[in-house]
């Protein structure tokens, strides 16, 4: 059993390489990478496999996670700078893949119980474009 | 290959466990265990996993899964009560959890056949809440 | 310039006129009078329409609508019963548009101000479904 | 006749007022005014009304605005920051109803023509949160 | 009150002007006009305005205008060429402004009645274009 | 992990087996037989699985998975007819399954590179119909 809960936040970055020329990043990343940085409405979806209780009916209360994922990431990203303000992303190179890398570690360990692990991170930027990351195998 | 239909239906419940104290219930379920209950348009995707049929290049007529689903599922819980109404939620705690294993048990075996079977069920029951049931492993 | 914040709640309800016989009520409402009732997610678009201050750039600051919106109406309806657990909602038959008219009333007062007043409330009870109330001419 | 085109961009801003204190700004526009600015997915519809013609069938080509709108608004926002890399927005407090007045001002003249007028720019900021400008009365 | 009722069909189409060459046409409506045509998930909301009833709290019920909108457009169009098999579109250029006005008109009169009237018809061809006829002035 | 880019197409298509009498083509397809055909606004979600590069942060660059797919599919489906008009479906009667394998057959090869395999086609016919396939086993 899979249970998912959707979060929204709204953040800007930019994207670009620091080892790299300004020439090298606008050949990777284009408009990604204007200086003065651009920004998104993202969603996430975070997923938990596991078990259903047979008392509470739950694989794992879905508010547990809301406030879990609100304090270690939401409170953090929403409305800031991923390149600046988010002491978790420094010196990561803010794509959504590795946005997606830095969440999983941030809660890991705290939705893995008996009976129950994190299944996944499903990182929407745009309408169009998404990532989902499984962790490592 | 995999094959999805979409189906909405709009149903009420309350979330408690006849075992437990009042308290005990809005501990764990807060304001979803109101005791006049509430109600929620659930969101529903029945996936059936299978090989492509040359004839008719489908896995299954997406049309027989909607009858099927309508008959054994909709019409059963659609503008009802999910604790007081139905007879395959008696005595059923209505987690989405739960109501997610109550469809797959009305469905699967007349879904199953030849080359295909029942994959998953996923059930929204907000904008932000959903579960995925794959079956008993 | 007219400026909308959506909001979202889940419900249940039965639509049914007590000064009508039971099968006047099924005749007339079909499926949405059953006994035991049903529910929805709903969702809101509460519209102000106004001019905009030249000082903050608002023509009414949103998280205000927001805070005001959650006080006056969502606490009182989310995950609640419409006919039994909602004051204002006493005595009120709860189709979709009297929910509008009664939600209008609630907080118009408390919206409009020089330089603004409440525009529209949209209210969708289905995906299919919904109304929007523009005051009384 | 009302007809509609949909716009996406992605953009990054701060909202503040560089006449006030930061903590005035902070009291106003709490976390939209973090220095390091954040961003959002924009979604637009440009709404045009007026007759429609007899030998093409049309209001107006929707592609026509399409060409136009990219031209003059989006190529000069999207994956930019709009408090510093937009000139029509220069030294304006970059409110959702301030961008939407001067994106109006944009293409107002462009598009208006005998038996047409611009009716409405709705711009939306979050899920949530949206705006729609009529024009001047 | 304005109450809205949405619907979804699917319906190829060629948008030519048979007054008009090839090469006019093809200037004109470019791809929309290939020979073998094309298709779409057409969606339309169908608003009525009027007041509400007081013994039944309703302006029209949304039922009534689900079954009156199959029967007098859906059936006639759903999995359709408009081009070729619709009676009422015979010899109409079907862009969609004429598509609603063609709707209105199948409709405006079986809607209408004291206390309430057809007020718009939102026809959406694509998520990023649509119409919406108010009707003659 | 994997990322997913989203495309959109409107095309029309008449589902039917020439092998078949027009009977047999009607009984098992139903109006989606119908002889001069119908069409849908397609969803497509293209899904690489790979691993993060190191240096510029991505699986594979979501634009050119955009250039890719436009070039070998959606330039050859949009806006035409799949029975008659694409030359990679001739002869192969265009289910909503048999789009997918030949739209699969078209990028894999230009996809897969080490560390990077095309891993799925989401394609959705509307909005309650969707089939993913996932390549030969």
């Amino acid at each position: 059993m899979l249970i998912t809960r959707k979060f929204h936040f709204s953040a800007s970055h930019r994207v670009y390489n620091p080892a790299l020329s300004d020439e090298e990043n606008f050949r990777i990343y284009g408009k990604c990478s204007n200086p003065n940085g651009h920004g998104h409405n993202y969603v996430m979806d975070v997923t938990v496999a596991g078990e259903v209780n047979a008392e509470t009916g739950f694989v794992m209360d879905l508010s547990e996670i809301k406030l879990l994922v609100e304090k270690e990431i939401i409170d953090k990203v929403d409305h800031k700078n991923l390149n600046l303000d988010v002491d978790f992303m420094n010196g990561i190179l803010p794509s959504t893949e590795n946005i997606a890398v830095k969440f999983w570690e941030q809660i890991e360990s705290k939705i893995n119980a008996p009976g129950r692990k994190l299944y996944s991170i499903m990182l929407q930027e745009t309408i169009n474009n998404s990532v989902t990351y499984l962790g490592k195998k």
